[in-house]
C-alpha cells in the first residue's frame, strides 16, 4: 500500500486540470477598507481587494471594533468551552436574543460557522422526523448539501430556482411523510434570488417545512438587514431563517432562528452544535454591535447597492462579460479554468487588483468566472481603475473566445 | 403532519430522562481567572469556574490579550472569506507554520474548529482511499465518530485502549486495503491515556495510518505543549495529529498536522475546509501568541499537575469517588443523571461553586459524573472550599448508593 503516491496523485489530478489552488497570503488594513497588503515571495506590495465577502466592511467598523476590545479587555480571549459545559457566555445569550428578534422568530441559536450550522440542522431536523423527503435546490451550498447527505434521508433535487419543477415534485410524494424545502435567497457565486414566496405557498400547499440559507443576505437586505425574506417581508413563513456572522456582519460564526421548539431540539441533538467549543466571546461581542448597528443604519446598504450597480453599469459599457446578476454580487465569466487564474494573476501582479479566480467545484465546469464584490468602501477612482485594468487584461488573454464558448 | 408535535416531543423525552441541559449564563472575569460572574433571574453573583477547558488560563494571559489587541488594531475583526476567496490571512499562515513545527510534522492546516478537523480531515482522508477500512477507539469523540460515519466507510471499533483487540481486528482484515486508526491521546471524560506507542506499533505491523486527536494534550504535555506524543517522543511516528486551539491554547478554531501532501489534499478536497469563512486574524493572532508561550513556558504545565495531583489526593482523603484519571482531568462519578444535575444545581445556588453535569450522550448512561478541571489558578483556599462543599452535597444526596450500583 503506497499511501503517498495516493494522496499526491490526488493532488497532481487537481493540478493537470489546472484548478490548483494557491492562497494569495494577505493582511487586512485597519481604516483602509478595501485595502489590504499582500505578503509575496519579494516582499510585501498595497493591492485593493475585490472579492472580500466583508460585503459592508463591518468587519472595521469603529463600533465593532470597539466591542471587541471591550469583551477582550471585561473577559478574555476564548469561551472556555462547549456550550453546556462552561463556554456559554452572556454575549452567546444576548446574541441569539438580538438574531431571533432580527428574523422575527422565537429563537436563535450560535454555531461556529455557517458551513456548521447548515450541516448540523439540516441533518438534525431530518432525523427526527421519520420519513421525511427533502427538496433541495440544485445550486444550494455544500454545507447544506453535506447536511442533506448526512441526514440520509430521500432527497429530490429541483432545477435552481424552479417553482414548476418543485412542485412537480412535492405532488409526486407521499402526502403523509414530513418534508423540508431547503434553498437560499441570494446565490453567490451569481447573485441572483430565489422566488421566497412562491416556494412559500408550495411549501402551505403541500404542507412543508422551509429552510432558507440568507448567508449572503443578512445585514444587506431589508431595512433591519433581515435579508431578502425581511425585504419582501416574507420572514414569517418560512421555518428556519439561517445566517452566517462573517459575511456583511464582518466577524466570523453562523446560525439559526426559528420556533423555541425547533431551536432547542436542534440545541438538544445536533453534535456539531454540542461537541465543539462555542465562539470566543470577543467575536460574539463584535457580532453583536455589527447586528445592532445594521438593524438601525440604512446608509451602509444604500452605497452597496449604488456600488453594485456602478460596477455593473461600466462593465457592460465596456464589453466585459458580466453575468446577469440582480444583487450585489459581480460575476464575470471566463468559462476556463487555466485562463481564469491567469486573469487572476495579472490582475495581482500589474494591476495591484486582487479578485480571485473561481473555479470547480464552486462553480460548474466551463462556467468558471471572476466575482467581483464591491463593498460601499470602494471609490470611483476604484472601480475605473478595475475597469481598465480589465479591459487590458481582457484583451491579453483573448478571453472573449472562452466565455463565447461557455 | 403535525410537526410542532414531533420537536415538542423529542424535547420532553430528553426532558423525562432528566438530562435536559440547561446553559450556565456566566461571564469570564479577565484577570481573575477561574473566577466569573453567573447572570441568574434574580440578579449577578461571584462564582468559581471548575469545568473549564481553558486548562492552562491562557485565555486570559497578557500576551495572548495583547496579541490579539494589535490584531485586532491593525487588521480588524474578521478575516473576510474564505480561505481561497481573500480570507487567507497572514496571521493563517504563520500559526500554521507554528503547529506544523509544534508537531514536527511538514506542514498544518487550520479549521473553524477541532470538531470540523476531524470531521473533516477522517472523512476526506478515508474517501481519497478507495477500500479503505477504519479503525476507531469506542470511545472517540463524537467529531471522529461523524467523520468516521461520512467517509461510508467499513469501519471496525475495537475495546477502548485494546491493544490486543485492535491487532485481533487489524490481522483479521485484508492486508491490500488501506487502513487507517483513529484514537485520542487524553480521553476528556475519564482522562486516561491511550498506548500510543502500542498502537504505532502495530500500525507498522499491519501497514496502516494513524489519526491521533490531541485535543486535550496539546500545551499540556511535553516540553513544548505538542501533547502526550510529544512527551512519549512518538511525534514522528504518527501520520496525522490533530488538535484544537479552544483549549489549553485559550481561544477557539482546530487544526491538523502532517506530511505536505497529506495537508494538501485536505487542503484541496475538504468541503468542510474549503466552504467556509477562515478564523478571525484576532483569533489567529491570540492562537499564535499562545502556541508561542507555551512552546518556551514550563511553570504552566507544572502547576497545572500539581493542581490536579493535590486536588485527586485531598478528594481520596474526603472520600469523594473520583475516578482513576492519570492525567489533569478530575472526574467524580455521581451515577445518575438526575441526582448528577442536583448536585450541580446545589453547588452553584449555595457554594458559588460551578461545575457542569455531565450526562448522557457525552458520557455512557450509568456513568454519569461531575468533572473538574483544576487549572494552575485554583488555589488551595478554592481546593479546600470545593472539597468541603462537595462532601456536604455528597451527604445531602446520598450520592454514594448510586456511585456504588455503577
Ligand atoms: C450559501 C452559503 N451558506 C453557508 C456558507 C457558510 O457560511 P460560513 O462562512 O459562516 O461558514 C456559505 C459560505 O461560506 C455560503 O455561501
Ligand atoms: C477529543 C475531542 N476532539 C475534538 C473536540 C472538538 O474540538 P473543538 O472544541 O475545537 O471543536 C473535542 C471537544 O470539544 C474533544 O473533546
Amino acid at each position: 500500500m503506497d499511501y503517498d503516491r495516493i494522496f499526491s496523485d490526488a493532488i497532481k489530478s487537481v493540478k493537470n486540470e489546472g484548478r490548483y489552488r494557491v492562497f494569495t497570503d494577505i493582511e487586512r488594513q485597519r481604516g483602509s477598507f478595501p485595502n489590504a497588503t499582500w505578503y509575496t515571495e519579494d516582499g510585501v506590495k498595497d493591492i485593493t481587494v475585490w472579492c472580500s465577502n466583508d460585503y459592508l466592511g463591518m468587519g472595521q467598523h469603529p463600533k465593532v471594533i470597539s466591542a471587541m476590545e471591550d469583551a477582550l479587555r471585561n473577559t478574555g480571549a476564548g469561551a472556555g468551552g462547549t456550550r453546556n459545559i462552561s463556554g456559554n457566555n452572556h454575549y452567546h445569550v444576548l446574541l441569539e436574543q438580538e438574531l431571533a428578534d432580527l428574523h422575527g422568530k422565537e429563537a436563535g441559536l450560535l454555531f461556529t460557522s455557517g458551513y456548521i450550522s447548515n450541516e448540523a440542522t439540516i441533518s438534525t431536523m431530518a432525523k427526527l422526523m421519520p420519513g421525511c423527503v427533502i427538496f433541495s435546490d440544485a445550486l444550494n451550498h455544500a454545507s447544506m448539501i453535506e447536511g442533506i447527505r448526512h441526514s440520509g434521508c430521500e432527497k429530490h433535487i429541483f432545477r435552481h430556482n424552479d417553482v414548476e419543477h418543485l412542485e412537480s415534485l412535492l405532488k409526486a410524494c407521499d402526502p403523509n411523510v414530513p418534508k423540508l424545502i431547503a434553498f437560499e435567497s441570494v446565490y453567490s457565486m451569481d447573485g441572483d434570488f430565489a422566488p421566497i414566496r412562491e416556494f412559500c405557498d408550495l411549501a402551505d400547499k403541500y404542507n412543508a417545512l422551509t429552510y432558507l440559507d440568507e448567508v449572503h443576505a443578512v445585514g444587506m437586505y431589508g431595512l433591519r438587514g433581515g435579508g431578502l425574506a425581511d425585504r419582501e417581508n416574507l420572514m414569517d413563513r418560512l421555518t428556519v431563517i439561517e445566517g452566517t456572522l462573517g459575511k456583511a456582519f464582518g466577524l466570523m460564526g453562523g446560525y439559526i432562528t426559528s420556533t423555541a421548539d425547533i431551536v432547542d431540539a436542534v440545541r438538544t441533538f445536533a453534535s456539531g452544535f454540542i461537541f465543539t467549543t462555542s465562539l470566543s466571546p470577543v467575536v460574539t461581542a463584535g457580532a453583536l454591535a455589527s447586528v445592532r448597528h445594521l438593524k438601525e443604519s440604512q446608509i451602509e446598504r444604500q452605497i452597496h447597492q449604488e456600488r453594485a450597480a456602478v460596477l455593473k453599469e461600466k462593465m457592460r459599457a465596456a464589453d466585459l462579460p458580466v453575468m446577469p446578476s440582480v444583487s450585489h454580487i459581480v460575476p464575470v465569466l471566463v468559462g476556463d479554468p487555466v485562463i481564469c487564474k491567469q486573469a487572476s494573476d495579472i490582475l495581482l501582479d500589474e494591476f495591484n487588483i486582487y479578485v480571485q479566480p473561481i473555479n470547480f467545484p464552486t462553480v460548474p465546469r466551463g462556467l468558471e468566472r471572476l466575482r467581483f464584490t464591491p463593498s460601499p468602501l470602494h471609490t470611483d477612482e476604484m472601480v475605473d481603475h478595475l475597469i481598465t485594468s480589465l479591459s487590458a487584461v481582457w484583451a491579453q488573454l483573448d478571453v472573449k473566445k472562452f466565455a463565447n464558448a461557455a
